[in-house]
């Protein structure tokens, strides 16, 4: 992805509130990471590890915090340089323009109301009484299933697929292959065969939620399904009908969360971790990836394993795992030693004592 | 998902086989859960632990069990509530009518049969020699390949890959994104690289399957992958080739199963569950979330843990780790007890031992 | 999938370079194996341990190596009989004849560069500056973003995403529902929100790359995610943004692998893999099925668990976890024991030790 676009330093300074140290005239066409960056680049240096990079970088120009000194280029100095790194990204690559209007190979149902300003993409197919919010940009080939709704700035597919009873906020973005509405899964065994229980409730996706490529959330059996705002999910997630996630939840790519379970405000699941159903999870919990959660977390707290344990006493039993075999042998050593002092071994203790 | 529908107590009884206790001519308008149910609503009790919830309920009437008494509203009372809530469900949410047609986006092969009583959504792709039999809807951007076969009264997509080779029997429901009939993985090396063993089998799927959003379930090297009658799929399952799931099984989400696996009747795999290739699984085993099995497991076992181990045994040792740490000091204290008290630690068991 | 074609074993011999024993005009129509061949099909040999089946099956012929004995029919000696098998089904089962030319129905923006010697199917969307080159197939209902370049004799899809920034070389082979070129995921929270770190890479797939069903490749932050020649990727695999996997790779369904790391050569990672981010695994290592690889990996290290250790390590502590309940009751024994011969056991230890 080349950038088009070119800044001075002095443009750049004042774009993100930083103080200039160095030719404000001169000119950069692109942003780099600091060992791939050239001359032409502006480069950032995020944190102080990176530093003897940045020495060694041919890039143009960096964007460092203050007190950071050394540095073989003019310096932009601001105080977040993570941040002042995304807003840089976004001046250089801005979003492509918005062409509003429906593509003539959509097919879009009579009483879908598609706002003017949106852009609808080919062959994306909008079912009856679907709602496209202003600004919102819908990629070829998406699904929109009847009575849909896309807040405005929703940013969808290509290939996305919004079931009856998905409802979107604003800025929301979801990547190809999701599907959201589809029927949570639930049967009733009647002795013969299990009969489906109708899944009649919908998803509610709250503002500035991302959604990755190929998640499934389901509909609710009654009710909704809700992913709150701020909320950031990866690819190939699995959440189950009558989930709630709290706002600003990170869920890591092939997550799994079971019916009806309670995320908190924050709640960070590594990847592949799995949450049984019917399980809270307190505000900023933390499960490290390939955890499996049976039961209720406490809030703030950080979790490891299968099952899930405080972070420290499941690090304690990995390292004891790993002297098992080793103890067994000691056991044993002790065992001759006490016969050998005349010692009864004798077992009458509880079982797991 | 609003309900259209009203009946009468009086006609639910009717339709239920239920005996009703209470005024035969009051009017409901929809199903809801005890929480969220109001005086519109029939409600239902499938469960005594829920009868404080039922007591709280603003529910205008209860389906529940002979016996359950106490509640604030007529009651309809049935030998199963659960069987009951969901002919409740399905008589307040019928599935919307079937408009038999090609849509005119489709794009169908000249010599492909669709019956006259089907339902063809906008952007089907159907190529040459498919079948889609009568009543059977399938849904927008659904792609079915050459020779593909789909039973009366099946539900596709949208967005649903069914490819060459694949047949479906009667009312399977495939939700969007599942992919059915990709190449089954196999290679062999010849020295310098995998050369891919081509895939020359299909995929049958029996009655009453249900198939989860973005599945995948592979074609056969040779001969069929098999899943058999009224067995449920949730979402991001994976079947390898050449596998075969017994009738009435249940797959959880994000389950694998490796390449000529058996499971018998009536399995439960748990989410997340991986089951190694060439294993057989007998009738009716359940495998716990997250489970690993590597080999055969009996008829009617519960499992647990990776690898997966009989559900009380895994239990216990998940008990013991947690006691493991504090063992090894345990073990210490002894050693230097035993040093004390003159015995002699000098090893000479067996590995393991 | 019933084969067409049929051939003498006279012109097999000749095809696979095999030693025919046996009539050379005998007619054959199909290839199958030891358990399902009949009179009309060739079945193949592969391994030792299927004397007992060979010698049992209905096949009109046989492929096998040198050296085996005691087969029912005529035999056509090879060096490497799964090899021999493989060429057997290119013979019997070719792939379909490329029809060159983009469907009608196809949207194809007026800067895109389709070969005159590709094709490309029904509801295609093909975006501005994209290529497709010679030999191409591109499935039904795939998306080809903006740029993305299409080498010779890829074959894609149905139902495949390439978004912008994506680069296949030759011949790769990407089934329906695989997503390629995503957003990386990136955040970085400025103290009340996750911001998104705009993902402006690409992602390259080199020559004879396959990926499965459902699978999604992340676009790198900057620069590029990469899977190397001859890598083969199993269904519903996760790839993390600037990952780099390396040549003659295998990675299993349900792998993932966590942003920036890399894998060397000939790496297998089996089923339901998980690899943290910043990890790297030296060239021939393998990972069990549902191993979690925390840190760096040694190259031609065989490892299993989570955290993943060496096999056998990792064999004796689950061996050893089997023993632990009874070992708990030992050391109870062995404490009282020891206090009954007058020791004491007062810990002192450091903790863990």
């Amino acid at each position: 992805m080349v950038s088009r676009a070119e800044f001075t330093l002095g443009q750049l300074a004042e774009a993100l509130g930083a103080t200039l140290e160095g030719d404000a005239a001169r000119v950069v066409r692109g942003v780099a990471p600091l060992e791939s960056a050239g001359p032409d680049d502006v480069s950032f240096l995020t944190d102080a590890r990176y530093h003897p990079a940045a020495q060694a970088s041919r890039a143009g120009a960096f964007v460092a915090a203050v007190g950071v000194g050394g540095l073989p280029a003019p310096v932009l100095r601001v105080a977040a340089p993570q941040q002042a790194m995304i807003d840089l990204l976004l001046l250089f690559h801005p979003a492509p323009p918005l062409v509003p209007g429906v593509h003539p190979s959509a097919v879009v149902a009579a009483d879908a109301r598609v706002d003017a300003t949106a852009a609808v993409g080919p062959l994306v197919v909008i079912e009856a009484g679907a709602r496209v919010g202003p600004g919102a940009r819908v990629g070829a080939l998406t699904y929109l299933g009847p009575g849909v709704e896309i807040g405005e700035d929703c940013v969808l597919g290509p290939h996305v697929t919004l079931l009856a009873g998905a409802r979107l906020g604003r800025r929301v973005l979801v990547h190809p292959g999701a599907v959201i509405g589809a029927d949570g899964f639930g049967f009733a065994f009647d002795g013969a065969r299990h009969r489906k229980i109708p899944q009649v409730g919908g998803v509610v996706i709250e503002d500035d939620v991302e959604i990755g490529a190929n998640c499934a959330i389901d509909r609710a059996t009654f009710g909704d399904t809700i992913v709150r705002r701020g909320t950031k999910i990866d690819n190939l997630v699995q959440i189950g009908h009558n989930v709630e996630v709290g706002e600003h939840s990170i869920l890591v790519a092939q997550v799994g969360v079971s019916g009806s379970s309670r995320l908190g405000r924050g709640v960070v699941l590594a990847g592949q971790v799995g949450v049984a159903d019917h399980v809270t999870i307190g505000d900023g919990a933390l499960v490290a990836a390939q955890g499996g959660v049976p039961s209720d977390l406490d809030a703030g707290g950080r979790y490891l394993g299968t099952p899930a344990r405080p972070i420290l006493e499941a690090k304690r039993i990995f390292a004891a795992e790993t002297r098992l075999p080793d103890l067994l042998q000691r056991v044993r050593a002790l065992e001759r030693a006490v016969e050998a002092l005349g010692g009864s071994l004798e077992r009458k203790g509880k079982r797991g004592e």
